[in-house]
């Protein structure tokens, strides 16, 4: 087979008929829920393993989820090169998150994930610095993003990723990141984009512990084969941990090592070696599905509680200590 | 050097200050530029080169740019599987982007990517179907993007990508589509998705005969030696031809196409042999500068043409055959 003599598929044709009558004009899913009095809500379940020098610790990661109706989650990666300066990485990542959590109380903030990590920045008295991401699910549908770093996100519908987050970098493995210095970036940095979710499409956002240790299709998979949120989260993360002490598994990690000039020495490579391996770091995953729930009025207060399922979110800071 | 070993960088830390006093509170970079009475607008640069085959007819691709400042463009891909049923695979795409253009009149769908993909479409009568995207950018800097299917589009901000929307299939080489059928997409399958841009940003988007043919390195790397838009879309074309044609080029088409299982048969896997080769297609570029105006007065009316730069951007509907 010759790629280049491909050409694109139609799906089955069922009829040569003429343009069949269209529905009538809605702005989306969720807007069309919204006049049935459905707002879009998140289930989420999370999991986090750390590095596997950092288990008395806890690692560097810290997390976050909150919000009414569970509709806020939040990851921050506290940059482990502090530690040769005698500062412990931990602090500053969990005070962003702790922050975080606070400044949900604050209306402006409390709707804009770039307002939220400035103010959660500002307020960050410890050394130290951070990749961070926060994801803010409105009632319409509309998850909004502020990422300043290589933490990531990913929207899987339809058993397909259809929506992802790209690292910012300074050069291979340093990151963008907010900071205790003047250095560093702040949220004026910060990709800021929002994407339109339906019904039952899956959020799996995690550190680069994460995401450099497994692949698309694996994730897919994991998600396909989980029968809730809590145990994706939790396989997903034991997936990257296995990869991530794996020196033989071609990484995303050790892919993109290679793709900027990392190997192994030339006299290795003369022996057919090349550079391989996961990437050992604390591994946090969020794993969310957009749910809807039925309003009494045209309020929008008095959710309907038992129609969220099982997984009823809390506003909760966490650190990897929680369930390393 | 043992991937896993890797410790993550913080940048040259200039001193051991306390944080430092942080700007105040900005929304984003053209938040404050509105403040200024600066408002964004894009430079708009094109080029179109036709499956080899099909030179004479001009391609199945078809774009469309416009918009008050130039600030929408568009892009339809004919599935090319239509002329199997003696149906020109050009006539829906086009009739998509011409369409689109007319419906910019319209104040709901000028302001709402979707809402023009949803009223372009169910004015088409052409039989067929094509993948489409569509994007427009707000005066505030928020770029907003309707995509079905598997054209694509990357923002880059200081040398890296840091979006890029994903394509949606319903298997390998088949991508969702708008269509004449009723068994097609809709509007409201779209993936709908903003980024919030910055002045200096760069945007490609193309048809997938353009990314399938195109690492995001090569695109990096001709941006920042192009002297301009032009120069930059034309380049990008020709690369991705050069590569389309080109038996042995190990292009994203083929890597992804061994991903799922294609390859060359056994017998000459056994000497050695892999899928290679890019894949001829009708190649669409778009590069837009994100660039910002002056304007006169809080109406936003009489901007300053001579500020936009030497690319002035107007409404125009094209197919392959004007460039080809």
């Amino acid at each position: 087979m010759a790629a280049s003599t491909a050409s694109r598929l139609s799906p089955p044709r069922p009829t040569a008929s003429s343009p069949y009558p269209r529905p009538p004009p809605r702005l989306s899913r969720f807007s069309s829920l919204r006049a049935a009095k459905l707002e879009a809500v998140l289930s989420i379940g999370t999991h986090v393993i750390p590095h596997p020098r950092k288990v008395e610790t806890g690692g560097e990661d810290a997390f976050f989820v909150g919000g009414d109706g569970g509709g806020v989650f939040a990851i921050a990666d506290g940059v482990s090169g502090w530690a040769e300066k005698n500062v412990n990485p931990a602090l500053f990542s969990r005070e962003v998150m702790a922050n975080s959590s606070t400044f949900l109380k604050d209306e402006e903030a409390s709707n804009d994930p770039q307002i939220l990590l400035m103010k959660a920045h500002a307020a960050t008295s410890s050394i130290g610095s951070a990749t961070v991401i926060i994801a803010m699910l409105e009632k319409t549908g509309t998850l909004k993003i502020a990422s300043v770093g290589d933490c990531g996100l990913k929207v899987i519908r339809k058993g397909q990723v259809m929506f992802s987050t790209y690292p910012q970098e300074h050069y291979f493995d340093c990151p963008y990141q907010i900071s205790s210095e003047a250095i560093g970036q702040t949220y004026q940095d910060a990709l800021v984009c929002t994407v339109n979710l339906m019904e039952g499409d899956m959020i799996v956002s995690g550190s680069d512990g994460f995401f450099d240790n497994i692949f698309d299709q694996e994730i897919l998979a994991v998600i396909s084969e989980s029968p809730g949120i809590d145990e994706a989260a939790k396989a997903l993360a034991e997936l990257a941990r296995k990869h991530s002490v794996d020196v033989r598994f071609d990484s995303p990690y050790s892919i993109e090592a290679r793709s900027r000039g990392f190997d192994v020495p030339w006299w290795k490579k003369l022996l057919g070696a090349k550079l391989t391996g996961g990437k050992m770091d604390d591994i946090t995953v969020i794993v969310a599905q957009v749910k809807t729930v039925a309003v009494p009025d045209d309020e929008g207060r008095g959710v309907e509680q038992e129609k969220r399922g099982e997984q009823v979110t809390v506003a909760a800071t966490a650190s990897a200590e929680q369930n390393g």
